[in-house]
């Protein structure tokens, strides 16, 4: 089963992953817990081109091209692998991400984006998504420094960003309500523990399934 | 006017198109010179995760990816500007060369190749396209040390690499053939004023086009 997890930043994603792929390994599943644009030597250079704040200068639509060079890479090099030999993948972060981020967020055509990760991915489309949902302004404070820190005057003034983060939230969620079958959306805003076990129901149906 | 050199590596490309640069701008036409996967701070980035001999691994789409990523910006940055503003780019390796290598030599499909560039580029082609053409031992012997070098040892024995360089050559060869009115195949097996020759011809009924 290839899970990913997808949200904003301060949506408390990756500690999510990690205590998912704890509970999975409890109940005897294996699981390859991995993340984009990391998760391979290829994708973790990509990721200096793209988040360093000395990143050479990028339109919307190279950081696209560059996320799917590291998606290719980890879909060939982890992510089938491990499908192929009957384990679970968590994802922290796939398509989905590029399409709320450089799409809704950046103004890309959609359609275009959707082009480009078809191709990248080879047509591999999650089994299972989990949107970890919070309130834009939630989100850009957990993510400046913890659940109680205030908005930085940084981040206040960036009204631009806030308008931006509000698109990508909303996109996510357009994204959700397209394909209900696939998206579980999890409202990320209760303490973690909470989270867990709202993400872990969405999964559990699946484990049911597999067991004999 | 939008004109890209395509070719093996050995044909001579970048001479030529210097070449071809002075002789535009004797004629009075402001050119601008450019070059992939560099030519942005992005691009020599790039290059860097494709060429050097620390580069991480990478599938040949992946490959493909980055180069597009790469494309996609020096579309934005330099080649659009510079044709906004009435000037002719000259562009040493273009999207033709992701069909022939990644494509032809490397077993992407073309048809995934095409949608990636037609993405990247925003839909721009090149009014005109110069191709370089060198019998496949003469462009690899020119790589390895001068027109005089012989086969390195190790290109000999990579009868794999020949193989490979072979179907480049052959695609570069399928793709002019398939769009004359672009291409102008040129026989750079010739000293190298002489190829300056035939190049310049494939481009004066231009010059002739546009003067008053």
């Amino acid at each position: 089963m290839f899970v990913t997890l997808e949200g904003p930043d301060g949506a408390g994603k990756s500690s999510q992953a990690a205590a998912l792929a704890e509970r999975l390994r409890a109940a005897g599943v294996e699981v390859v817990l991995t993340r984009e644009p990391g998760g391979t030597a290829l994708g973790e250079r990509v990721r200096e081109l793209l988040l360093r704040t000395d990143a050479p200068e990028r339109t919307t639509l190279a950081d696209a091209l560059l996320f799917n060079a590291a998606r290719q890479q980890l879909v060939e090099e982890v992510i089938r692998p491990a499908l192929d030999a009957g384990k679970w993948v968590l994802c922290d972060r796939f398509a989905d991400s590029t399409l709320a981020y450089q799409g809704y967020g950046g103004g890309v055509p959609l359609d275009d984006l959707r082009a480009l990760a078809r191709v990248a991915t080879r047509g591999l489309v999650p089994d299972r998504t989990l949107l970890f949902d919070v309130p834009v302004e939630a989100g850009l404070a957990r993510r400046s420094g913890g659940p109680s820190a205030e908005l930085t005057r940084f981040e206040l003034a960036e009204r631009h960003d806030l308008a931006f983060h509000q698109r990508v939230r909303d996109g996510f969620l357009a994204l959700a309500a397209a394909e209900p079958a696939r998206w579980s959306v999890i409202d990320a805003s209760h303490d973690a523990g909470a989270v867990t076990e709202e993400a872990w129901r969405g999964l559990e149906e699946w484990l049911v399934a597999r067991s004999p």
